[in-house]
C-alpha cells in the first residue's frame, strides 16, 4: 500500500494521538480532524495546556498529590485533621475520596501499588516517605484505602509491617463488602463471604 | 462541592481534552494523567505535533484535500487519470477510496454535505470550485461518492443540476446495494428494493 496519509503533518499528529491509551488510529484521525476544524486560538490553547502542565506541575512534598504549589491545598488547609492520613494509590483516588466529603484528614499518594508482574517494587512507591511521615510524629491513624486486588493487598501488608515499629499509630483498612445498590445474588463468593464474616451490629441506622 | 481538582494546570488540561468529541471528563483525566507519566520530550512532541499541524497545514488548491504542498501528492502525480474526478465529502473519504486501490483518477473534497439542519449551504462547500474545474475543461467524468443519506443525496442533486450546462461531462453515482458479507434478511427494505431494481447482468464473474 502506498503512503495512505495525504500529509506528513497530519500523519504525525494522528500518530501522537494514537499513542494515548484506548485511542486507535481511527479515533485519533477523528480527533485530529476535529481540532483542524477549530480556530487557531483553540488549538493553541489545547496544545499549550498539555505542555504547560507537564513543564510546571509540582507534587506536594508532604503527600505527593499533584499540586500547583510546594505544599498542596489539602495539606496546607488548617481545617484538616493532620492526625489522620489516608493512603491511596493515585491522584484520581484522592479526588474520589474528596468527592465523598466524608474525610477531613490528609492523604499520602503512593504513586501505584506493589506489582512484581509490572516490575513495580516498594522502592518505586512513596512508602519510605510515609514511614518518615509517621516517624515524624503527630499521626494517630493511617487508613489504607487501596483497591481490594492482589496488588493492593500485597501493598497493604507491606505497609502494615513497615509501620509495626510504631504501635501508637492505628492502621485501619477501608470496609469491604457488598456495594450499595448491588444485587446480593450477583456478588462474588469472596466478597459475600467476607461481608458476612465482618458483619456489624445493626443499630437501626444506616 | 469544593474545587475538586488538586491543580489548576491539571484542570485546564483536562478541560481542553474534554472538549474533544466523544471524550468525557473521566476519559480526559485518564489521558492527561497518562501524558503526565511520560517523559517531557514525548509530551512536547505530542503538543507540538498538534500545534504545527494547525499552523502549517495546507489544502490542495486543485482538490482541497489536506496537503503539505500547494498541490497535493495525488493531483501532482502524472500517473493519475485527470479526466475522472471523484467527489467526496471529506479527507477521510479520500483515504477510504485510496485504500481500495480501485481508483486512479483525481478527487474533489467538498468539505461537507448540504445540511440545512446544521446551517450548511452550498456556499459553505467546494461546489463552485468543482464547477470551475469542470468548466476549465479536461474532465470527462464526475463520480459522486457521497454517503447515501438525505444530506448526501441533496448534495448529489444540487451538484447534478450545477453540472447540467456541461453535457459532455458524464456524472455518475457510486453503486448502492447490499454490502459484501451482509445477510439479506437483515438488509433494510429501501436498500434491498433498490438493489433488485438496479440488478446487473451476471456474467459468471464477481
Amino acid at each position: 500500500m502506498s503512503q495512505p496519509y495525504p500529509s506528513v503533518l497530519l500523519e504525525k499528529a494522528v500518530g501522537e494521538f494514537s499513542k494515548l491509551p484506548g485511542i486507535g488510529r481511527k479515533t485519533a484521525m477523528r480527533l485530529v480532524l476535529h481540532l483542524l476544524r477549530q480556530d487557531t486560538a483553540m488549538v493553541d490553547a489545547f496544545s499549550s495546556a498539555i505542555s504547560t502542565l507537564k513543564h510546571e506541575v509540582k507534587y506536594c512534598r508532604v503527600c505527593h498529590n499533584i499540586s500547583d504549589t510546594e505544599v498542596c491545598r489539602i495539606c496546607a488547609n488548617p481545617a484538616r485533621d493532620t492526625a489522620t492520613v489516608c493512603v491511596v494509590e493515585n491522584i484520581r483516588d484522592v479526588m474520589a475520596v474528596e468527592n465523598t466529603q466524608q474525610f477531613r484528614g490528609l492523604y499520602h499518594v503512593l504513586g501505584g501499588v506493589i506489582s512484581p508482574m509490572d516490575g513495580i517494587g516498594p522502592s518505586d512507591l512513596q512508602i519510605d516517605s510515609l514511614v518518615e511521615r509517621v516517624k515524624g510524629g503527630g499521626v494517630k491513624e493511617v487508613i489504607l484505602a487501596l483497591s481490594p486486588t492482589m496488588e493492593g493487598d500485597t501493598t497493604n501488608f507491606y505497609i502494615f509491617r513497615k509501620l509495626a515499629p510504631y504501635p501508637d499509630v492505628k492502621v485501619t483498612l477501608i470496609a469491604r463488602g457488598i456495594a450499595m445498590g448491588d444485587e446480593l445474588e450477583y456478588a462474588d463468593e469472596v466478597t459475600l463471604g467476607r461481608s458476612i464474616a465482618n458483619r456489624i451490629v445493626f443499630t437501626g441506622n444506616l
